[in-house]
């Protein structure tokens, strides 16, 4: 339901349109260190932009830090975290809440719960992925200073625009934030860029897809059977709003090689065996095997446009819909950061489980 | 780790060469007919068939229910069911236990355990989802007898080879089983079944996508927002052996899609709303909406290859392996009630929970 | 950890002397009818009184819902709700942190955290349970309205003074705080009383027992074999801090009875087969049969008394330890809301699980 | 449901007269040594035993293991082990089907079910500890090698006769076995001895209390605030079938006294801090302290009994029901390996859980 994880676990709550959203992160290990800003960093990169590609909103979405750190240390105790929702404007909406958006949640939420929330998305808005950055910005720390794990997201394609020449070995976070497509191929990125500014200016919107590489993790990561690494990415990635498809390694091309090709050899790296290629993406049987693990996440282009839509209410009856308010015409570039972060609730929580053998 | 599923859940255990497989069903409804050939007939057409296709072992593969069954019904509390593993002959893969096969689980079951299972591919062998076929048997009889849902699954890929005009509405298991590799696009099969004949004689493997379709779902299935209906079924689906990619409705594809394209409209469907098109694949907000939810899935290419593969051992120095013993060249037609009964468990593991809010 | 529950789930976070403490609950149903009052009942019940009896501390320990409710109405979405702490006095603590309190958690913390909070108890101390009764009013809330249950705790015994004459089957809440012990035997609970006040003189503490009654719950509840509904509330009220002790129905005293005396035959009341006597406690065979389920919690005296003890510190040091500061000599009376909010999420969350099978 | 643990996660099936009844037991560390030896000798304790106390079946119980094991050694994969049912008499409790057996689970089980095994007590029978055994077996070895952790239940009372001069610090399970009845106390086995048959002979049964201690635990076991290691006790042993009641250390003697007598100060014992009373029963704020843990599990007398009971049949109907067929008249003797083992089970999973943090 609205928890994730075994042992380094969140519960996620809140909505667009509530006082706040926020989590509650359980399983952080002790004596780590921990202030706002760490987790401030990875909100920032999430929040709306004020710029040509977001949403004009502008909120601040300041971390809070409620409990389970005492001295700029971590307890050990479970951490909440709140964010106000400082800026409402539920009269935006108003005139949807008789109509269900196409491909938007509204109807289901209704379907499942006899209600759904008066205006925006609810709890299937991307604003409840805050709570899900706030605590995988925690996992992020954790695993950079104890095991030096990198993991980096980037837009790797906007509509039929893909990135290209990018070396997943290489790439940072700094590439990544060098423009604000957060395609760190910058030719991909002018027409990436204009792609979003097409849809947007036609009241459209437009889909993409995310890469993210995850570099340093130590070998025997994964818990088979059902909780094999690439399930557990997969699972995460799937769980994010506006989601179609995942891919780890290979991929769907990947169904399309031979054996022969496909395999990755054993080669002695240093004091460890390594591989020559990796179409594995870093994991065999569901457990990593110290190769960088890297997959995709396939982004829908979102659900709200301004065009008008024929449709019908819920009474049945036919109408146009056209969605007033903000709306992103693109979410993958905001998207970089919750791809990361729930990368990093995975592993951290798999590394976890592993001390165990240790 | 072993187990699946909240409310309807399974606990698999069992490797290729141990006394046998099997599975711990809990949570199964009281009072439902089962019969060991309710669920005989899945793991018959998962078992190997000793075709051209497939490897030449002919296993049984006979369930036994220990318990949660009297007169026919059961009792609502956990059904036990093993089958023996009747035909080991480890003496076939000693050669190999000394090298890591390349892309193969011995590596990285080595790592994280620390020892691994001397012969065949132990817990990482297909052989391991006797105990999910078995318990999914149980699932699909449930949603069938209950809510009418069908689930059908059929080879949409071999190689480059896909298939083509097949309609999710219609099409049914008789279709699929109508040829051994079950793809009922009976033109695009005699291309699959050359290409893995093909595959066979260069002692190679080669990959291939399943595609699903789940009909008559309520509206209403999936717990946001961790547990939506995609995020199990890609949880599910990519903790079988050899999967590399998952996808829901437009998938990849809809990621290069406009939102004015991709949206399905609203319509009124006799009593209910449907919608006009699917590429949501009949989830909304991670909440199915009535409408079929399908899905495809990604294999890689078999790793355990006849042809020499240069490589090193556990120690680091090269060696080339060449396996022997009996081998898939193509894991896809086998896959098929594989992946039908991984959705029919996720889908009635929610299908229990919605139930709570009836 | 610090979550509870399967469906009708809580997660609880903070702590005595950080910002707040609160609960993220999952699992709600929709269209509940919910205001902060409704759980605010409780919270008043469990805060210290300022009384004769219990510290003198004044905490205002108002609630603020966070989500998951509009209109008043619940949306089927987490409820997150938090109490802030402003009564932060840690300097009364100071002199303590570097000697462990002889039977409190600090030595246990430290040992298992490395770390522990500087004053106070931390995770310990029994302002926890502010995010638990705050969760429990709103199971009440549901149980109440849904089924008719009603839940009763009251005082049973202080020290050597046990209550008497209790009627299980007409008891309420208004009979309990009729007097400030919560003991509807105003004889006993003069005696309670006189023996608390000479604790608290003493700078000494005295332990109790709370009795609780749950009344109207349909047969069916509790989940074998583990989630036994005996299991269940065993569970909860030993997590409860300075517990000792559980016993349902007959409890200890039915170990020394024989079957013939212990039974409870069963007998026809209106539509249903009810039992003459109720030995039981209400449940057989871990599921409740329709009866009153009572049973009984023991809690020690609490652990920080005024009192000088002899013991060591964190160097094993030999040292006086005399608490400064404000604290309860007897837990009980205020324990009688966490009792009754922590058996009604047990029993909403099996109420739930139960559904599944309707 | 069915399963128990988090870590160290054991999911058992199989009631009194199907095939048979076993265990699935996940997260065993891998390399460890282990045979079917190590299993059955606590099965062999837990075995009805043919003499004057016990029922006079004489059930083989040998125990399979199917999986999860190689040469001896443990791979860290699922351990499935299963006990056929051998000796079925069903026709014994024919006569009983219509009428549900006064404070046994026939009543109950049909509520919620609508079903329930035709004969024998099915899933409520103490048949099904079995799998429990077989899995606490493994985790006593696991306990016993790695951390030196000793085990130690005994039968503390039957009916008004309790044991006396037991020395937690040096009782072992040898001394326990030295009588038939499992208590070390030879004067006190005596009179137990006389009260079971008498009992036996009046056609009725009675009740008794198990006390366990457990030696060595390291500090730092249990996960607060739910999953204290007292609570999780206290849900082991109440998921125990005839339990009523449970207490640790001090229990509900404790809540008699002043906290000037309870506390337990603290001392230098060697190289860590113990303490020199133990009231707490080896746990402070729900986590291990070092010192041993010991509680007591109260059990009511067996409800099937031979005397004739007037009662009702399922529809009410008034009818004398005289039990047939096998049964014990006090269940604590054959308790001591169930509750010892359910105990390892507990600190097993815990002390998994806490070399997370290591």
């Amino acid at each position: 339901m609205s928890s994730f994880g075994r042992i380094f676990r969140i519960s996620t709550f809140g909505e667009s349109h509530c006082p706040g959203v926020g989590v509650v992160v359980d399983g952080v290990p002790s004596r780590l260190s921990l202030s706002a800003e760490d987790i401030q960093r990875q909100l920032d990169r999430r929040r709306p932009g004020g710029n040509k590609l977001g949403t004009e909103r502008n909120e601040a979405d300041q971390v809070q830090i409620l409990s389970g750190i005492e001295n700029g240390l971590t307890l050990g105790t479970p951490i909440g975290m709140l964010v106000n929702n400082k800026d409402q404007r539920p009269g935006d909406y108003g005139s949807m809440s008789q109509v269900p958006r196409p491909s938007h949640a509204d109807f289901t939420y209704q379907q499942k719960y006899g209600i759904h929330a008066s205006s925006g998305g609810g709890r299937s808005s991307a604003r409840e992925t805050i709570g899900r950055v706030a605590a995988g910005a925690i996992a992020e720390k954790y695993l950079l200073e104890t095991y030096g794990i990198e993991i980096v997201a980037w837009v790797s394609s906007v509509g039929c625009h893909d990135a290209d020449n990018i070396d997943m070995n290489t790439i940072t976070r700094s590439h990544v934030d060098a423009n604000e497509i957060r395609c760190p191929d910058s030719l991909a990125a002018e027409k990436m860029t204009a792609e979003i500014v097409a849809a947007r200016e036609a009241k459209d919107s437009i889909g993409g897809v995310v890469s993210c590489v995850c570099r340093h993790l130590p070998a025997g990561l994964g818990e088979p059977v059902f909780d094999r690494l690439e399930a557990k990415l997969a699972h995460a990635m799937l769980s994010l709003p506006a989601t179609k498809g995942f891919e780890i390694g290979s991929g769907f091309a990947g169904a399309r090689m031979r054996g022969s090709v496909h395999n990755d050899p054993f080669v002695k790296k240093g004091n460890r065996l390594g591989t020559t290629t990796n179409h594995s993406g870093g994991v065999q049987g569901g457990i990593s095997n110290g190769e960088p693990v890297y997959f995709q996440v396939a982004f829908k282009p979102p659900a709200t446009i301004g065009q008008e839509q024929q449709t019908v209410n819920f009474s049945g009856e036919e109408t146009i819909l056209a969605a007033k308010g903000r709306h992103d015409p693109c979410v993958v570039p905001r998207a970089i950061p919750i791809v990361e972060t729930m990368a990093a609730l995975v592993i951290a929580d798999l590394v976890m489980i592993q001390k165990i053998r240790e």
